[in-house]
Order: C-alpha cells, then sequence, then structure tokens
C-alpha cells in the first residue's frame, strides 16, 4: 500500500469573497501508513457542503480554519484497507471526516460503519449528516407540531430536501423556497411539498403571503440575506426558526447590512436558535434507524448529484456556492 | 360624580421619530359613569414605559395603535370609587390599563386588586408590569443556571434593575450595561450587579471582554441596537436572549440597518426569544407572591422616578426615550 499514491485536494489560497479554483490545489502524497488504532480507508465518495466554506476562512467560528496546504477538511465514505484497531476489518464501509482525499488514515473512534446493503454515498446525505441536521434541526430544534406551517429555504438541497418530507411526516403544511423552476418542480412533484417558491423569479413577500395566510409557524434556514428577511416579516405569532446555514453571507467580503430584525421576535414571540450537527452526536443512534425506515418506505425521496473525479472536487463545490447542484452534492473517486 | 371633570392626556399627532410635547394633548372631559359590571377608579399614580412608543405608530405590532385623539394607554394604579360589580368595593386599591386619565370605567375582570399594606405604587413596577417581565423573561424565556453570566441592557431601568437582582437570587453571576455614571455607580451600590458597563463612557466591546471573560451565557435585551451587536459577538455556547424591547430602535423614522447576526446564532449555538408579559397573565399568581417575598426580605431593591401632575405626563414620557429617568418612571396624581 504504502507506495502508492494518494491525491489530495488542499487549500492553496484564502478566498476573498466567492472562492475560485485556483484557492485549491490537486497535490500527491505518498499514501499513509495506519498507526495503533488507526485505520485506512479508500475514499469513493467525498462529500461537498457550503459549511466548508467557513472552513477556507479564518474569521471565528465553531471550528477551526483549514490552514493552506492542508486538505479540506469534509466527509467521505469507502471502504476499509487496513485496520490497526479490532472495531474494524478489511473491506468493510465506513464514513467518516476524512478530507478531500482518495486515502486516510484515522482513528477508528472517528468512523461510523456503513451496514451492508446500504448504498454507500448515501451515508453523506440522507443517511448521514444531512438526514441528520434535518431531523435534530427540525424536530429537536424548531419542534413542529401537526398543523404547523413549515418554510424551508434551499428546499432543493441535501438538507432542505429531507427537512421538507420529515416535516410531512410530522402532520405539518410545507413550504419549500428554492432557485429556478426546475428546482421548485422538483420541491413538489418530489420531495411533496405542498407549496414552493421560485425565489429567482418571484416576488419573495407576496408568494409567502399567498403560501402562508396564517403566517409561518417553523421556519428551517439554510440561507439567511433577503428571503429569511421575507419569512420574518410573516411569522405567525409563536414561530420558531431553526437556524441552520446563511449560505448567502458565506461569500461576502463584508458583513451585509439589513435591517434589524429581533423586533420581530417580540411581534410575534418567536424564537429562532442555531444549532450544529455535531452537538447531536449523542443520538444519531436514535435518527438513524428512523431515517433507514422512511427511506425503506419511499416516505423520504431524495437526489443525488454526483461528479466523477477527485479533481474536479473544487468545481462542485464551487457549483453548491452557486446552487447550480441538483440536490446532494457528491465526489466519485475511480476504483483506483 | 359624574359632573366631575376628568383630564385625560391624548394622542394628538402620530410622531414622526423621537416624540414631542405636541404630539400629545391634555384634554378635559366629564368622569364617566361605569355600566353594569364595570368599574369607576381614580388613578393616584400613571405608569409611564417604552413600549408606548409602539401604541402611537400605526406599524404593525403586536397591539393594534391608539387612535388619534384616544387616551393614550398606560397602566394607572388608584383607587374603586364606583362599583357595578360585586368583585370591588370603594375605597379598594386596584391597577389596571386604565390610561392617562385621571379617572376611568372599566370592565371589572381587567382590574387587578392590591393588597393592603403595599404601597400603591408598587403595583405599577416591580410588583406589576415590570417585576413580572422581569421575573417571566429571565426565568421562563432566557432560563439562566447558576454560575452563568448574565448580562442585562438598560439595567438600571424599571424592568432590568429587577432582572439583575432576580438573576442573582437564581445564583448567577450579573454585569449591566446602562448610560452614564449615576446609572453605573446604582447597578453596583443599589442592585448588586456584578460588573457595571457605561455604555456612554466606555466601549462596549473591550468593556464586555473585560466583564465576560467566558462569554455571555445569558443576554436580558432591552434596547436593541448597537450595544446588543457588541454582546452578540460575546456569546458562550449555548447563549440565550431573552429579547424584551428594543428602545434604540422605537424613534426610528427608517429600520436601521446593521451587520446580519443570525450567523452568530449558528456559532454559539444560541437561541434568541421575544416575549410579551401578556402571554404569561396566566401565571401572574406564581410570580407576584415570590416577588412580594423577595422585596420583603430586601433581597430586591427598587427606585422610582415620580414626577408630579397628569399634566407632566408627556414630558416623562419622553425623560424615559432619552434614558433620562432614574428607576421606574411613575406619574403621581394630586388628591383632587
Amino acid at each position: 500500500m504504502a507506495l502508492h499514491v494518494n491525491r489530495q485536494v488542499t487549500l492553496a489560497a484564502r478566498p476573498v469573497g466567492f472562492p475560485k479554483h485556483s484557492d485549491f490545489a490537486l497535490v500527491e502524497s505518498l499514501v499513509p501508513e495506519p498507526g495503533p488504532g488507526e485505520v485506512l480507508v479508500r475514499a469513493h465518495y467525498l462529500s461537498v457542503d457550503p459549511y466548508q466554506r467557513g472552513r477556507m476562512s479564518e474569521a471565528r467560528s465553531y471550528a477551526k480554519p483549514v490552514q493552506l496546504g492542508e486538505v479540506m477538511t469534509a466527509q467521505a465514505a469507502g471502504e476499509v484497507v487496513e485496520s490497526k484497531d479490532p472495531r474494524f476489518a478489511p473491506g468493510e464501509h465506513v464514513v467518516g471526516q476524512l478530507g478531500w482525499q482518495e486515502y486516510a488514515a484515522t482513528r477508528a473512534g472517528t468512523l461510523r460503519q456503513v451496514p451492508d446493503g446500504i448504498p454507500l454515498q448515501w451515508s453523506l446525505h440522507v443517511l448521514g449528516t444531512n438526514g441528520l441536521t434535518a431531523y435534530f434541526g427540525l424536530f429537536d430544534v424548531a419542534r413542529p407540531k401537526p398543523g404547523d406551517t413549515v418554510v424551508v429555504s434551499a428546499a432543493a438541497g441535501g438538507v432542505g430536501q429531507v427537512v421538507g418530507q420529515l416535516a410531512r411526516i410530522a402532520g405539518c403544511r410545507t413550504v419549500g423556497i428554492a432557485g429556478g423552476p426546475d428546482k421548485v418542480r422538483q420541491l413538489t412533484e418530489t420531495f411533496g411539498y405542498d407549496e414552493a417558491i421560485d425565489y429567482k423569479n418571484e416576488e419573495v413577500d407576496a408568494a409567502l403571503k399567498d403560501a402562508c395566510p396564517d403566517g409561518v409557524d417553523v421556519y428551517f434556514d439554510n440561507v439567511g440575506g433577503e428571503i429569511t428577511d421575507a419569512v420574518f416579516r410573516r411569522l405567525a405569532l409563536g414561530a420558531r426558526i431553526a437556524v441552520c446555514g446563511q449560505i448567502s453571507q458565506y461569500n461576502l467580503t463584508e458583513p451585509e447590512l439589513a435591517p434589524r430584525n429581533l423586533g420581530a421576535l417580540i411581534v410575534f414571540r418567536a424564537r429562532a436558535e442555531g444549532f450544529l450537527i455535531t452537538d447531536f452526536a449523542h443520538r444519531f443512534g436514535e435518527a438513524l434507524p428512523r431515517l433507514a425506515r422512511w427511506l425503506a418506505k419511499g416516505r423520504i425521496r431524495h437526489t443525488e448529484d454526483i461528479v466523477e473525479g477527485i479533481e474536479h472536487t473544487p468545481e462542485a463545490f464551487l457549483r453548491v456556492l452557486l446552487g447550480e447542484n441538483r440536490g446532494k452534492q457528491l465526489v466519485k473517486l475511480g476504483p483506483d
């Protein structure tokens, strides 16, 4: 193994504003030797997610930034090649924070086994971080009640598509917001949203008023910015806002100025709460079997947007930041 | 009674920006006759509160605006003059939403009795709306734990002075923010705040960093604006923000633009929640005896700023909006 080449995507420069291809580098190193208690994994799928933009910046956040020259942090799913820990054996499927690279040696305790019979790539979205983010953000942070009107931004994305379907399972009416006619059609036809709003081609304030005549009881916010401003103007009394992501803000060089909105929380006696999926790690064992059951029953449908070849990872990432992906963005690595 | 004169302060014009004396009128009418089920009350004290600025505006809010020519809405405390309801008898002390006027006839069910032995004016602050706002906003909305660092803005005001002392009773460390050396001295010397910040004479970011080295666990926000922005930059993980008032915003003609702050809720996994004291009316019976007990034991101290004569009510209100009051602002009415 040790003489094989390991291709990696590293952070070459800290982006200013919207990232460029040249902010990344494709480098080669040797496949690492796993140390005691470590496992060597060959990745089959790399995950591409908006939060990675935050890790490219030195601004204060919930996690340390990736250093220049370091492999970009990312979830990946693959198979065990070599194990120095009794919990894992070669050939088993695992998922973990392995980075954008073909091979990673990592401590066994940071890996999660992927059961046989589940397509490996699902462990990176609907049966992984995206599904878990939807589950805990909706059920534990927003806490919908049957009959609530639940609005989801970036509703066709990896997290948003699951949120809408979980809200329906919880007896809610769902309104998805996405950009462009393709995605909006997907919202109602594939993901079962009751109403869909195309923020690129509709006036969001008016569309929200039509779609939510009694106001917005729950808002699952993936985007922030002006879409979120519009939702704040339509909150129902006692509304709950789960603040999951703010993708509209990630590529700004200066903080965007906007009308203050804390006053709306008083008017509507509303609650806005931010969360990170890692804080719920101790309860993944509760959520994953439920998500798997709903998947098996066809109550959760999902879409993947797969790019092939590690060299296309930066491009896939830029597509996600532009909203050009159709469903969960993944990079599939070749068999060798 | 019916031929006595009732002096009233009405809304003469909708203020644009900061209110002026001429936005109010002092008018005379006849003392009303109470109808069946009504009680005629002669007010001894009128309450003056920042929220009244909202009622002067037609902007969408949680309550209807006062109409032009109508008596300004306000709490008042006084004595029953005549009762057409068996629950109240002449001479008894009551508090209710009676408006800025000397006499009011009101449905008996909207009044609350003030027990003998309690100074009547306390029912308008520490044993009334201010104390109740502090109690439910802190204990039910922010939910502090012993050891938490609790920051309060407008900490010397009618609500803020009680919040700090309730937080100490709950085992918290308290940091008060107020404007000017007099108020700041009062925060530590009278109201027992552990630390006090003078936002008019200190750099709030630096002062918060010194006062809250481990971050802000609970923020009780009465003011909004730049002070709140500074607190958002110092939140601790899992912070809770009780959004009670936004006095910095009430007199603006255009919404103030500011850096968006929902992203901070993710970084700190924080919760911001607005509330109105009226939503807790069914639990006032829980809070009032506790507040009375803490008062009796000297665990809650309080200050009043009393102006005499109904004709000075608008002036007292403008002082509150300017932060010139020292403690809870009240207007005392003459004996006749």
